[in-house]
């Protein structure tokens, strides 16, 4: 793996990301949300609702971003990628995770019809360290 | 002013926002910012350059949206409004900050055509607090 990879990677194993969507009226939408599972840079999973509005944003127009930073605010990593929405319950039971903080942990969550996992894959990333930039693909 | 509002205005003054457009393929793009200057909730000031990628985003559709967090991650502060790009020299020279960190720090900022100023203005505030989400107007 590539220098400036490894460096994405570390920020992407934090697991919080600010998710971003587009809405019905071509508006941006950010979100935060944590990365319940995720594989290197390629895939990451989320656990939502249907009734969700960002989820309802991704199945009209599944682009999506997203964004993790490190502390202090220097450097950043930015996925573009796309979003979809999953019912499969052999995907909710994996993604699941009862010792993290989710909007369901007080319920029985395969239980709940509203549940969805959400499926992120990265195309390109944008690594931003102070004012640089640099662009790679993601295979 | 209301208690909401109150609790809104302080995640803003932070100062650090996530700042969200639209690229010409419908996709979300996220950039963290520093706010220069911001009136309350309503209109808030950048430096930017008529060069990069999210500038061109705003030239083609202003719809556009500021998310502020706090740290720990469980109270966050989502606006949604439109993002104008200016090139008057009496409005550059108002938000230009010497003190600041910004990427012209190093030239004599009046004197780079390429710099400019993103003006956003809200329209309406979501306030994130763990699983609870508060909407409010913003005149």
């Amino acid at each position: 793996m590539c220098k400036i990879k490894e460096k994405a990677l570390k920020l992407a194993n934090k697991k919080i990301a600010f998710v971003g969507s587009v809405n019905e009226n071509n508006a941006p939408n950010i979100k935060v949300m944590v990365v319940e599972k995720h594989h290197g840079l390629k895939t990451f999973y989320f656990t939502s609702s249907h009734s969700a509005m960002w989820t309802e944003h991704y199945k009209r127009n599944f682009n999506a971003c997203l964004y993790f930073n490190s502390v202090p605010i220097y450097k950043g990593l930015m996925l573009e990628g796309i979003m979809k929405v999953f019912n499969n319950d052999d995907l909710k039971e994996a993604v699941w995770r009862n010792n993290f903080i989710n909007p369901f942990k007080n319920s029985v969550v395969m239980d709940n019809p509203d549940y969805c996992v959400l499926r992120f894959t990265a195309k390109k990333g944008r690594y931003h360290n102070w004012f640089k930039t640099e662009v790679f693909e993601i295979e």
